[in-house]
């Protein structure tokens, strides 16, 4: 049974290929993180937001990382986070191809 | 460019197996939703929270449900719905496996 984090926050950028170029290490840091099995990175410029969408193999890992990663968050000066933690409806997200394999 | 569509809301339940067999239905309908390419199911019964991660192939289309299943949720009695869509950064999503293709 895998777990979804999914976090937000406010942020005054940067995005897109500047924000690649910023968390590329980051990003890979992410990949070695226990129980660690994907990441979708999301922003919204406009809105000046950005956030992620986690896939975890156990709530232990996904709360471990969720500490972790919001105290990483304060040091970035993000404060402002709107994190949650949710189990998967594995036989619903079957039918609608959900990737959680 | 894929976009992300988070939804999360309180709700009384069903939960689990009993969900799905409530939604299975619904769930066949959202794979012929214009633009939908896969949702995860999520859900969390301690919390009374429940919720989905979707991927849509434009922000259009993801406007376009968001609205659509807004006034669904509605009907089943769901109002207090937190909703956000993202674009994704696709690069740092491809270092870390994210799921968008």
């Amino acid at each position: 049974m895998v777990y979804v984090l999914q976090i937000d926050f406010k942020m005054e950028g940067p995005f897109g290929d500047e924000m690649a170029d910023s968390f590329a290490e980051l990003a890979r840091s992410i990949n070695q993180e226990e129980g660690f099995r994907w990441k979708i990175w999301t922003e919204n410029p406009e809105a000046n937001e950005a956030g992620g969408i986690y896939i975890f193999e156990t709530k232990e890992t996904a709360e471990q990382y969720l500490d972790m990663h919001t105290n990483r968050l304060a040091e970035f000066g993000i404060t402002d986070v709107r994190a949650k933690i949710f189990s998967i409806n594995s036989k619903l997200t079957e039918i609608t191809n959900g990737p959680i394999n």
